[in-house]
């Protein structure tokens, strides 16, 4: 549902675990440096909103495998006595230093750098990948929908088409990270504290014969409720709610209408003018169905009445860049800088630092330099994990990163915040040490 | 992780149980049909591939709120003593009737069908769609990729890239049904019982400072592994395989090599005929790195030499159709046929049964109508679950219902087998009877 840590350690590749068997063999036990970052932007998109990382802290400190685990591996026949024995015994012992949560980062940036033992580092990798790939697609979509409904409410709608349930309270969880209101899901709502918001479906005005009936029975048992408006005709139950007004008189306690299905530009307005014309100024106007950023956008640049939307699945599957190019690489082992030479975009190894400048409360470029740099700018990784354990002093509460990624976005350069790609990327620069490092891996890797 | 029952109840919008406590307190405790179904296919898709049945019964033999779930209810201040008492009480007694995982099914035909006292139907609602959603999309996007390797090997790569630790097991359960060898995720292959693949990864051969010793290392620790040989510059991976054969002699047993990067088709045939020159016939090339169907179709038009395929990103998430209109919509009441009819698409009210014909063994054209309906061809909606306990002739096993996904998709008409989508759709009518009763009802509800 969540993600329980109990049998986490399992999440992890075959290879992961046959790899971590030949380091054994081989006494290779050396530190490595593993970054998690992402490669590019997908089309359209100018920055990323990191997110995962509390899922990434509880996993390493409960890192262990139980042992049905342990018997499941005896049974595929890969895995000497001697590993296993060892594998059960396999804690996370490392360190871990991570932007926090609600930080804007870009392309080649370490969002997570895990520092340990290799065998270590090696296991935890497609675990560590799972959360933070999916939270930072999550929260850079909602941060989109948020910034394009230009102070409205809001909420999450996406539990039934987000991948899963795990997914479902992530969507929950980083929508309101990004500035949502809350969502519509119980159980996201009370593991995260989170506002809850929800009132009617279709289904409860279809049990009833008459509509009139089921609004006046729903609205005299939820005080302050919204009444869904288009199960038949969308302006017809409009009426039906001013109709309920005129009847209920001083009673009358209706917060809002949904409009869920059709022209919600016109219907918006359309309702508007009605409730307006009967005097019904404070019942607010919610919509939802099919809603993005986009629809969005142009709903209040067309000067729709709406305050508020339910955003659904887009918000939930963020199909325009529904992944990142994200990994999760080794950088430096026994002391040495490492890397993969035979992509197109190389990252350069050894292990990292994004120093950021703010020019005016503006940010104004990043330099990816070495840890022990002196650079102008704020370090934005900080340590988070020392030994196996978090460390107190970073705050991982949501709140928190919510509040982050609201100063954040509001220091981004104002063509990065446009619902369209930004004409020049954000200026993201290595060091001369760092571009030199790299210089000479690929001289000393090249072919004869 | 999975989808572990407990909790599992309060994975519900808050609306269902707003509904359900006016359903108590105005006495409406008929039984309802609630249908699962999508309303139209994605661009480019011919069919979908019903899966997660399981998952719904399994979640509705436990469902319960839990005593933590009811303490946080009652702190939302929305619901009464009553209510609350009642829900504690609240168990899934219904039936439900479905289509088999592993049956093909168009749009408006129900996939789940949820016979119940309206409280409860209405409150499973969000899970039911949660699971049958996610599933239906995985395995549509599997079963294409599957047909696109026509017979070589498939493994989901996709865990990291999945939309949570829920999706990755889902990826790998779904893709299986739909023909996959097997997962790389170890954690999905033990819960599902199926194969285990994959081997070593860059980091491995980064933490040596010598690629050939890398190579030298794991082949001799696992006997008829596969050697990863992009990290540098593939053809020179390659070269050292060739060059580890020579060293080795008899003692040689490398059973494949995989490519990760740059252009996949002309590296396989440089490949093959370094491996084939040197007398390495038997060394298979195993391909990865951001392929599709559309991808491993290409490569395989091209006369590509690649004997199997790892699918990660798009096998997990299905960018291109990451979800499918599907609704959960109230049908009956109190014996009486129900309907939203703002939407343009309308669901004809009723509770329903699927007849499908097949012509010399190719489906000829499905019939929705009523289940007391005499017509012609195969009645796809089967009983699972009576009185809340899961019937033990409907058999879940996955074994069975990947059998039945091939069984399935060779009986489909050819066109609808293909990539792109089919000129003319699968003939999907509705009888007699059910049009009427959608005439009837539309006249009944038209404004005057």
């Amino acid at each position: 549902m969540g993600v329980p840590p109990r049998g986490a350690a399992l999440f992890t590749d075959l290879y992961e675990v046959t790899m971590a068997q030949a380091y054994l063999a081989l006494g290779m036990s050396d530190t490595a440096v593993f970054e998690t970052f992402f490669r590019k932007l997908p089309p359209g998109r100018s920055y990323v909103l990191a997110a995962g990382l509390p899922d990434v802290l509880d996993f390493l400190e409960a890192f262990r495998f139980e042992e049905d685990d342990l018997q499941y591996l005896r049974g595929l026949g890969l895995f000497s006595d001697e590993f296993l024995e060892r594998l059960a015994g396999v804690r996370f012992t490392g360190d871990v230093w991570a932007v926090p949560e609600g930080t804007v980062v870009f392309p080649n940036e370490p969002i997570v750098q895990v520092v340990a033992p290799i065998l270590e580092a090696q296991l935890v990798e497609t675990f560590v990948l799972n959360r933070i790939h999916l939270q930072c697609v999550l929260a850079s979509k909602a941060a989109r929908v948020v910034e394009a409904a230009r102070g409205r409410l809001v909420v999450d709608f996406g539990a039934r088409r987000a991948h899963g349930t795990d997914a479902a309270l992530e969507v929950a969880r980083t929508s309101y990270l990004a500035g949502a209101a809350g969502t519509s899901n119980l159980r996201a709502a009370k593991e995260y504290g989170i506002p809850a918001f929800g009132t009617m479906a279709h289904s409860f005005v279809q049990a009833f014969d008459d509509e009139f009936d089921a609004f006046e029975a729903f609205a005299r048992l939820n005080p302050g409720t919204t009444l869904l408006v288009d199960t038949y005709d969308t302006l017809r139950g409009v009426d039906l709610v001013v109709e309920l007004a005129e009847r209920l008189g001083d009673r009358f306690d209706v917060r809002a209408v949904r409009l869920d299905s059709g022209d919600l530009g016109a219907l918006s307005k359309a309702a508007r003018a009605r409730l307006d014309a009967a005097g019904l100024h404070d019942v607010r106007i919610f919509a939802s169905s099919g809603l993005d950023e986009y629809s969005v956008a142009a709903l209040l640049a067309d000067g729709c009445p709406i305050d508020g939307f339910g955003v659904g699945t887009q918000l939930s599957v963020a199909q325009d860049a529904p992944t990142l190019d994200m990994a999760y690489k080794l950088v430096e082992y026994a002391g040495v800088g490492r890397t993969k030479l035979s992509s197109g975009k190389v990252l350069p190894p050894g292990r990292k630092q994004v120093y950021r400048r703010v020019d005016d409360g503006v940010f104004a470029g990043d330099i990816i330099g070495r840890p022990d740099e002196n650079l102008p700018g704020e370090p934005l990784l900080v340590p988070v994990m020392r030994g196996g354990r978090r460390l107190s002093q970073y705050d991982a509460g949501l709140d928190a990163a919510r509040r982050r990624a609201r100063q954040q976005i509001d220091a981004l350069p104002p063509a990065l915040r446009s619902l369209d790609e930004a004409g020049a990327p954000y200026p993201v620069a290595v060091s001369a040490r760092v571009q030199d490092d790299l210089d000479r891996l690929r001289r000393a890797r090249q072919t004869p």
